[in-house]
């Protein structure tokens, strides 16, 4: 497994990016780390860089401001575009960027590609419930198709298996406003039809936001728009859920020693819901593994991202593609 | 202020509702109560009623499982509908249910009718937040219009003005994928436009599913597909990360000591996002206040909900009316 890292993408890059990539290149000696970047911001940091880490240079990064598209066609150079060419060129099989996410998505469809049969991508994210549960789309595709949906069920079930380890087929279940087939819009109905149709999925219905985590699915597919709304919500409360329990707690004396008390369980709550435990999310639907970290990771997210691609990412693709083959088959003879 | 209180709705009823709605007319002696029920079921509930409650019957509930529309029809005796009736003849100018919700939006829509020049009405929920925030659409119109949504944002307006009692126009809130103007699907796009340009509204820009309760808006306004999933994950995650704290406390004998010194200050936390709080969410754009509490409301829950309608529903009709009133004047202007 080769890995194209965008050096230069993140707010804490380059020193995060390149600290996390030399931490897993120690730790996987068996993966060959690309990383990408202005020579003279990241050669510096390389001093100590074992053997399975080389540079390969770029111009500067898409900022985090900058309109994707625009930025991309007059900066080809930039590091996102050129670790997406490593990946096109086979140099890489994988890419990762902590950097603007719609130049990531921008550079991977206009240069890697995408996957036969698959409009659109997704990006796929764990929702770190006591259930682990991967929702997508949450924002690559935010007006979609039926069609879509049934993909990224497909797309959702082959890269589940492979990376929180399900043990058999991946139940999926449809975000919908309320667990009967015939709730939600024209686009949720048509998609509950086509899910519960298709051999390659195990449809589990209808789930609503409260069964997130609860263990009804293990994937729950969603438009780009609800999905990224769904997911920002549940950062969102649970960030403001840990802050009120914490000001409960160092607000008396005794709450004080209370929390002392219990400090190391409550850090194992904050960090089992600490988003860099894995790091990045994937989008699917593209002819490469592609992870997109968060803007604000660090050398400990950078690490457990790539880690995770070299867990999951390997013969990821012709998988894809072979299950999105099977389905295409399987719909032809439906409709023949 | 009358309110017709369907006694037979919810997981509770008639018990907890009509517990409820006693509590409330002791409360509130400047508010009537109708309870609206079998006799055979509410009657014996209602021995030690004081003088401002009454009883006024009705066939059953529609039950949680039926399908709205086609209960309605075939008993137009059920409770909810005859309540509904009463608001329409002008005997009630309140509607309280905790059945089924389907039942509540469609009894609403039949017997008591829209509001002039709103196309769609609109479910709003305060989400319990530090900020407190009123979210709208959660779940009555899952297709919306552009239209809809600068709709839902005046109701929506008005509405927080009286019910959260902000200082000062209530700020507007777009629900989106990203903070520029040019950010979501084409709903998102067009609607940012119609809210930018409306003098009813005073526009915050849009908001990310991590600024809900930052205090960045009072109301915040979406499809009702969207904010279904919205709000029924807040839930959901605020409940898993409770329950996560408390495991952690109770998991070890320190912790146990630690959440017994702490114990009121984390139920204060716990009461804090208790949904009973406020008792129920608004139906926004039909002529009457209508709340729906939920299903499995409580006396404490029933009680407060109705001394909200209380508290906003004088006038609010009127108040709605002229404001989308002199929308549509300013539109017509801004097309002339």
């Amino acid at each position: 497994m080769r890995i194209a890292v965008d050096a230069l993408g993140g707010d804490n890059a380059p020193q995060e990016i390149v600290a996390g990539a030399l931490a897993a290149a120690r730790r996987l000696p068996g993966v060959e780390i690309l990383l990408v970047g202005e020579p003279g911001a990241v050669e510096p940091l390389l001093e100590r860089a074992p053997g399975n880490v080389s540079l390969r240079p770029s111009g500067g990064a898409v900022r985090m401001d900058e309109e994707p598209a625009a930025a991309l066609r007059s900066r080809p150079d930039a590091s996102v575009a050129v670790a997406a060419r490593l990946v096109r060129s086979g140099e890489a099989d994988a890419l990762f960027s902590a950097g603007n996410t719609g130049a990531a998505v921008a550079a991977s469809l206009l240069y890697i590609g995408r996957i036969g049969g698959c409009r659109r991508p997704a990006i796929a994210t764990v929702l770190p419930f006591s259930h682990p549960t991967l929702l997508l789309d949450v924002g690559a595709t935010v007006s979609c198709r039926a069609q879509d949906l049934l993909n990224f069920a497909i797309l959702g079930s082959v890269f589940a298996r492979r990376y929180l380890e399900t043990e058999g087929a991946p139940r999926v279940g449809l975000l919908n406003v309320g667990e009967e087939p015939g709730k939600g819009h024209d686009l949720a109905r048509e998609a509950h039809r086509l899910l519960a149709a298709s051999p390659q999925v195990e449809f589990a219905g209808n789930v609503e936001g409260r069964d997130l985590g609860s263990g009804r699915a293990d994937v729950v597919v969603t438009d780009g728009f609800t999905g990224n709304a769904v997911l920002k919500t549940a950062e969102g409360v649970a960030r403001e859920c840990l802050r009120l329990v914490r000001e409960a707690l160092l607000g008396s004396l005794a709450g004080r020693v209370a929390a002392l008390a219990a400090r190391p369980r409550l850090l194992a709550v904050r960090d089992r819901v600490d988003p860099e435990n894995y790091g990045g999310s994937f989008l699917l639907g593209v002819r490469g593994a592609v992870v997109i970290g968060h803007g604000n990771s660090t050398a400990r997210g950078v690490e457990n991202a790539l880690a995770g691609i070299a867990r999951a990412g390997g013969g990821l693709v012709a998988e894809l593609e072979a299950t999105l083959a099977r389905q295409r088959a399987a719909s032809g003879r439906e409709g023949a």
